[in-house]
């Protein structure tokens, strides 16, 4: 059995590795740290884990993470940077959810981030855990940076295009939205049910901190540099990312269906939809399954456009997160890329 | 392998069961029917289930339902009885999750459903599903009607009280609240999101088929019969019922969490929260669980009240339909109260 | 014109306040206050009052409220006593949305507001402003106490039974519900869509604030004291609340039907059903309006059994709070009852 | 008094209509016709107008339409074609709110509507009732065709860009999103709480109705042939559109938020936000306000990009049907283009 740390559990992303963990058949629990709540019983925060777990919160600097085989860290961004070290140094493996450790070049994250980054040297041994790009990577990794919830969507959806080079990659456009658990488990008056319930806004038009990390993981997909607008809206729903990826198809004489089908018929995680269907992120609730479909909508006078439109879906804390971490630990254990994520959605 | 069958596939409580026997370790789905979508791949109703189930909807007289070991109906009501007894008559179990055989009395069934029934000589045999009550008659049961959502809440809220004969059992109230997926998947006006979301209303305040049902229920356990004013309401949520139960105690000296906590110790799927708690129908969603707490009001100048309060929370597609139909199957086949349903709620 | 002044501008009950007195004839606003808004512009904060509105948060201290014909102070409880006694001795009249001048017994007040009440001497002059009672009183009031959103819907539910003593006072039971827009506009994760969002729960169950003013106020239309059970609950609307109301008939022999259509018929915000009607909160979403119901649940043997329910739907911030305030302003003011308020509700 | 005639009276537009209509200062409502609810008191089917409304729903052949100064027709496509000639002869003005007159080119019509015209003749002389293009137009016309609800939000957006000739003509895309009132009060399975609820997804992602309306109108304000991408959404509330607008600049050097606060600075409509707004659907509840805001995202590097992004939001009840409906109505009749509209948005 995998002995498992989690460091942050007091968040969204944190009970959500729970849930998934609590089901895995190779994995015990051993430790989840939180220095506000230490000593608290997690179940008692989170009553849907009464009778399924029977740990404390504990604090973090007690010693238990340096026993464990992996920790997550589903912490904000700046804290496994502290952290990470002391831990590898005891071979310990990481699996860190936060920002901290996605994007390469240092001078772009300190400016979006707004801080100066503690230790720049792991950045570069780190691994970014997208299996359907790094899956070989990522079994032999130590660090994994797990990819922000809206840059996988996107880049998923972009990927089939971009690897075989149909679109013009300085044009790309993603509309994505997000249900409001991924603004996390903070006081705040502008996640209240009676701000964003029955509304829906974009938000961060102007530059949101996915945008360097999106862009990194397109250009390497495309072999230079893309070029991406990117605006998130906030849905009144708890869990699920939509995006919506427009692209301007470089040469008409494509078969758009074939060529993503083709890319993702292997992936456990990725669900090619047949022509004409319109994913819905109900279909992936709880579920660490990504589902898209991909069209060249017609013009006004019937005839095929030039411009190609893919609907992506995932579970923001699944697949854009917690379950994402879990997969990237079960290749890096070796333990069954699917193992303990095998559930379907929740529907309805 | 228990080779399982399910009538009705195309509802909410169809498609549930489904998730819940597709992660079930000792159970093959090998038939669901349904007249209207015969041949149509289950999958392509329900996407949540692409990937990971294969099945077409098939002819309910094809005769496959026959080779199963048990089959679910997961029907309107009057659909069950037509077809049980030829079910039974070739020793396939049934788990019936229809209204047909749960109330014993036939002319009281045939005044609150509006109909004559079908086969009165089955409703006699049938037990009825509630293990926190028949586990032992379940077990050796060829058929099973399994409770309602509401009555499934009522019932194991007043059940301590009645039990040890605490509280007057000609005034209870239960004042209860189901989510919308308790009307079922059928095309409405009247549960469209555009007239029951942002808003709250109560139905059936004249008299809701649930009454005589409940009712029934709660006479057994209380050894007389009670009188219950049942109000039930629509909630603008997917799943969840929540009920709000009112007693008047006949004496106060006793220890009502004591009380609950002992009944309720052993039994896998009732958690009786600590004091001063309020369940949430969330902490239960996708669980087979059934979370309850109890009260005694304080009166305004401070001293207890005569009043006691149960909150009970459960998922009315779990542990309201299907999820206790799977773990009526369970005890049927001797494979573990458990097995399929130990997973957490999903939350947020 | 009315000069207008509003304490305490940055919440729900504020911004709902000035909705209603922008389209209200007979009005000027002339001063929002708030400490911490200071200087910034009221649609800034409430955007749908762009192009409506051109006030700046101002200070309450800077001797504005004074100039006032009447305030309002929309403010948690303890804010209003400090300030009231100086606006009174400018002959300024106020209408209090908080709770500082609800309860008559101070020591309750005391108890349950777990503070000293700062100006007593006040309470007993001030008019409980439930216009369905009180109308007369409130004409010439300098000092309006405006009913708890709860309380409203409570007391009118019970008011035509307790009036003619046909029920029994010892066994009042309210089962209510709001949304969360009664739980203010506070930085809190309680509140989360996150949380609240698609679930359902019971609160304060132990004891709730309103319990004292919703029994002060059905004792005094009953005569002698009352004992009332009350459970409010948490609903995933923004606005709206529902009260379902039981008691016990004392003699059968009782047109209620008719008991409420007459006791209502000149009342221009109350809304008695046709028989077998259940409200909707979203029916009087934005209005005034309190609707109601009136129900004699049948036995399962179909005979009438001796419980009555009553189901009353208004909008928490309107007739609950902010159109119940202006209600009262338009009979201190003798400028029409319904000045402004007569707007149907938004549905859907 | 004008006195207003409303055919299709049992839809949401329809009651909105009447919402309106009833606060209007100016108006008289003599006549709501269904055929199917002939007889039936209009607040019976919509409780909010209980004590508001004291009309039956009558006829269409009733010849009461005739009598009225305007009619308008809340009806689906294909029914206005009808019944519009011969009241237009008897000099009574019609304000269609369906898509029956919008398009030009009947041929474009036919294919997307899928039937053959049965007044082309008509087509030509119908006013497009876009107030903020058409307005002088509008005030001569007999036959209004008001705009659909999508298109009226992505014309605003686009409008001052087109006119000025800033932005790429053959690259617009509109990734829109709109609530479930939009779908109309029709019985589905679709559209129930259950399935939508907690849920968000694309649709007609191939192809929708409004794209050929909405290219006609953009491709006017230009002066030459627009090509647009439209992917609308359905998001789980129930009122609002968000039109997210994506453009190409030509060229970097002009003042976005000038421009457009120009364009809409004396438009009683059209509320221009402040520089990095984003407005949201809940701010114009109720309202016939559209407001928008502009941005130019910059790249990753801190450089301003050449994507030019528009937020726009609107009640599609409101601006979108019924409010700009009356708008026309005003403007017709010349009785202040405000008249009846002028309350804010209903927030929270």
């Amino acid at each position: 059995m995998i002995k498992v740390g989690i460091v942050g559990g007091t968040g969204y992303t944190g009970v959500e590795l729970m849930r998934l963990l609590l089901i895995h058949p190779g994995v015990v629990l051993t430790t989840i740290t939180s220095r506000a709540e230490a000593g608290r019983p997690v179940s008692d925060l989170f009553p849907n884990l009464r009778g399924h777990l029977d740990l404390r919160f504990s604090d973090p600097d007690s010693g238990a993470l340096q026993e464990c085989d992996v920790v997550f860290f589903a912490t904000p961004h700046g804290v496994a940077q502290a952290t990470v070290p002391g831990l590898l140094a005891k071979d310990v493996r990481v699996v860190d959810l936060s920002a901290d450790f996605r994007i390469r070049d240092i001078a772009t994250w300190e400016r979006w981030y707004k801080q100066s980054h503690g230790c720049p040297e792991l950045v570069q041994k780190a691994v970014y855990g997208l299996p359907e790009m790094y899956r070989e990577d990522i079994r032999g990794a130590q660090l994994v940076a797990c990819p922000g919830c809206y840059p996988t969507s996107v880049q998923l959806g972009f990927l089939p295009l971009l690897e075989k080079g149909l679109v013009d990659a300085d044009r790309l456009i993603a509309s994505s939205a997000s249900g409001t658990s991924g603004a996390g488990r903070q006081a705040s008056v502008d996640n209240l049910l009676s701000e964003v319930g029955d509304s829906f806004k974009a938000y961060g038009a102007s530059g949101h901190r996915h945008l360097p990390e999106i862009e990194q993981g397109l250009s390497d997909i495309n072999g230079s540099a893309v070029k991406l607008t990117f605006v998130p809206h906030l849905l009144p729903i708890i869990r699920g990312i939509h995006s919506t990826l427009y692209a301007t198809l470089k040469d008409g004489n494509v078969d758009l269906q074939q060529l993503f089908e083709d890319r993702y018929r292997d992936e456990p995680f990725v669900d090619v939809m047949p022509p004409g269907s319109h994913p819905q992120t109900r279909s992936v609730r709880g579920s660490n399954h990504c589902r898209m479909s991909v069209f060249r909508p017609d013009r006004v006078d019937g005839q095929p456009g030039d411009t190609v439109v893919v609907l992506v879906v995932e579970d923001n804390l699944v697949k854009g997160a917690a379950g994402q971490a879990v997969q990237n630990m079960n290749l890096m254990f070796g333990c069954g890329e699917s193992a303990g994520l095998d559930s379907p959605g929740m529907m309805p």
